[in-house]
């Protein structure tokens, strides 16, 4: 079998057969394979344009999971659980999500990423703690996941190494946007962690991977069949991502959103809400509420009795920082600088675009624009107003945290074109658009 | 503008801007402009699946034509032309067509390739004539031109560099066959030529990159209205590439067919027939006669006349090689081993497929597997019988020549499965299809 007759079977649209898929991911977790990056990326690119049907993906998938050492949590009673989200701007759910779970008697092994782009990441957030260790070896997470029921940490060089090399290739090719092979990378990694049940949060919007309802149900879809077809029970929720998630969008203020939805301050409302769906639908899925509704209101009352933020205290010190954090914001980075931006004219906000926030966000440091830019983890903005709000000239909508006068400048004006502010008050904007079960 | 902009853009189909363009071919010129091969494969991939229209070919054909420098021929007098082949097996027409046009008063600065998988290429067909040398420099190529109007050469360091970098990739990622990027790479070698007129010869069939005459055609379409919008007069000539063109496929071999021909020995009817059609073409685009038909007769005379062998002389001892070659042929590389293939059953040959002789050649060593590949040049095949011809059971249909058993055992049983012996005599099979203006 050749990498070549492989490559030219898709670009004429042709149909992998299941030694091809294996070819494939062989070759990409495997150097010693000797097929270099250009073949996979021209193979990535015929995929993106011919398509893979669900045979092909469930095979892909399988492939990748099994290209490296799974985690093995048989001896764990509880139910194994965890969310993933497609990525957005101001979604740090998970940091919430992971302790509350654990605390309501689930297992939740995250593995997470690091921000990209506009897009921020779960890892980046966990680090703005001092500390705050996300490497770990198969064996430690294992431990801990046994100790406190949740384990937050980075892709191990041993978990679905196939799907780290195809992840990066595709960032830097311009392959990202295929169902295909997003359900391949998330679920291979999913699968690799030894779930009983996962629930998928895709993002539909200007900040989202899919920017209108008709992708993004395709990818839900394509995400719930290969997971039940590979033994992994699945739900997605198609959740908004125009605008941003929750009030804040920065590294340590995200950290600071996390702590007052933990300690029962449920003013975000979109974030709250989208928490407790997400939430509700693992315990559903987990066994422990006969459904999300009910799933819901206990995680309600798990936080409620400090439970939650009991369990995120527990994860903060076993990953290495101090949890003190939970007690006292302040230990958190701060930037050194704040600045209001101002409504400039009177109205309603009818839009505040996330792709641009985020890209505003990487402009102050708060995100990466590549692999190797360094974080600034106190950056980022507070939205005072979001959509729908109503606002008079001059008064604050947003304000900056950063550190360096000339970049906020120039991520407030950037800030800027990502707002509308108009004379009708804009219909409401649900966060939570579909289920797909 | 950054290179993966170019790609997403490229994957949804998007036009490509001249200046977009430009960015790609300077990413394939220029190392220094740091676009990886991976980027460059998915783009290509790209193409190949979305295609470009007009527009885009003609800016992609010219700015890889601009890349390098070109030659200058201006001080030449005679009309400058060139023939380029698609490609195919036994196709060693540009052996005799390059001297002979020079014995007609043009101009011929022909530059060649060597031969990948199942095709020949000129360059090593040349070079089985001991110290033939085809690595010339822009100077030196213009000089021997000025003195014996005939120059065979390699693709320089300086001409087209963006081609020699996107063609190797194309070949190794799988992205051959796109007609804007075959009609990229063609015209823009030849531009840098500074070429008055070009002749192409489309190969169909078995043995061609594109299989069928509708690809055939729109590929001649694309590379004729391309040649004309960047001011370089061009027809283009589908020829057929079912079975080998010719009675030898092998480097030493096709030389003895060439000087056979130059002699004046015209017993190859299919060969003669390609070579005087694409001949009398480049006679009437470089003004030596009022039509091919014409155009063709000339050369008859010119080859009757004994000046294209003295011609093609020349060009042997211009390049360094012995030129007694072309009175005697036992001075050129020879198989050590002989053997016969015999029919396995009596009837017509209906069928002998180019694209398994060529497969053949290569294991014979013939052809090369990969680039690196040592030629034997003195190995091949020796057609006794073609597509039309009877043959009795047992009788001999083609000779192989070789030089090692096992090899020649294998390459027999190849060329065999090319071969179809049926009952009824088949149509014949025309070797020019089509003319495109």
């Amino acid at each position: 079998m050749r990498m070549l007759d492989i490559i030219a079977k898709k670009r004429l649209g042709g149909r992998h057969t299941d030694e091809e898929i294996a070819f494939v991911v062989k070759a990409a977790s495997d150097p010693k394979a000797g097929v270099p990056d250009y073949q996979l990326t021209s193979w990535l690119m015929a995929v993106c344009c011919r398509g893979m049907d669900e045979t092909e993906t469930a095979a892909l998938t399988r492939a990748m999971a099994l290209s490296g050492r799974r985690l093995d949590l048989r001896a764990l009673r509880a139910p194994k659980v965890d969310k993933h989200s497609t990525g957005g701007v101001g979604d740090g759910i998970s940091l919430v999500l992971a302790p509350l779970m654990a605390a309501a008697g689930l297992v939740v092994p995250m593995m997470s990423g690091r921000g990209l782009g506009h897009t921020g990441g779960t890892l980046d957030k966990l680090e703005s703690m001092k500390g705050f260790r996300v490497r770990m070896g198969n064996d430690e997470i294992t431990a801990q996941l046994g100790r406190i029921g949740v384990c937050m940490f980075g892709q191990t060089q041993d978990l679905a190494p196939a799907d780290r090399t195809l992840y990066s290739l595709r960032d830097a090719s311009a392959t990202v946007e295929s169902v295909p092979l997003v359900v391949a990378s998330i679920l291979s990694k999913k699968l690799a962690e030894d779930l009983d049940a996962l629930v998928l949060d895709v993002k539909i919007g200007s900040g989202a991977i899919f920017k209108n309802l008709k992708e993004a149900q395709a990818l839900s879809r394509a995400l719930v069949k290969t997971a039940r077809e590979l033994g992994l029970k699945a739900v997605a929720v198609l959740t908004a991502m125009d605008q941003p998630l929750g009030r804040y969008v920065g590294n340590s203020l995200e950290l600071v959103q996390a702590v007052e939805i933990l300690r029962g301050d449920f003013t975000s409302a979109d974030y709250a809400q989208c928490l407790l769906t997400l939430g509700g639908w693992m315990m559903q899925l987990g066994g422990k509420a006969k459904d999300p509704k009910e799933g819901a209101a206990k995680l309600e009352s798990v936080i409620r009795s400090g439970a939650a933020l009991e369990s995120f205290k527990k994860m903060v010190a076993a990953h290495g920082a101090d949890p003190r954090v939970a007690d006292d914001l302040d230990l958190l980075p701060k930037a050194a600088m704040k600045r209001d931006i101002k409504a400039p004219q009177a109205g309603f906000i009818t839009w505040l675009d996330a792709r641009k926030v985020g890209e505003a966000a990487v402009i102050l440091g708060a995100g990466r624009a590549n692999k190797d830019s360094e974080l600034d983890y106190g950056a980022g903005f507070i939205l005072d107003k979001k959509v729908g709000a109503r606002v008079k000239k001059g008064e604050c909508v947003a304000r900056i945290h950063g550190s360096d006068p000339a970049k906020m400048d120039e991520a407030a004006a950037c800030f800027v074109t990502a707002l509308k502010i108009e004379g009708r008050k804009p219909k409401p904007m649900p966060v939570i658009r579909q289920v797909v079960k």
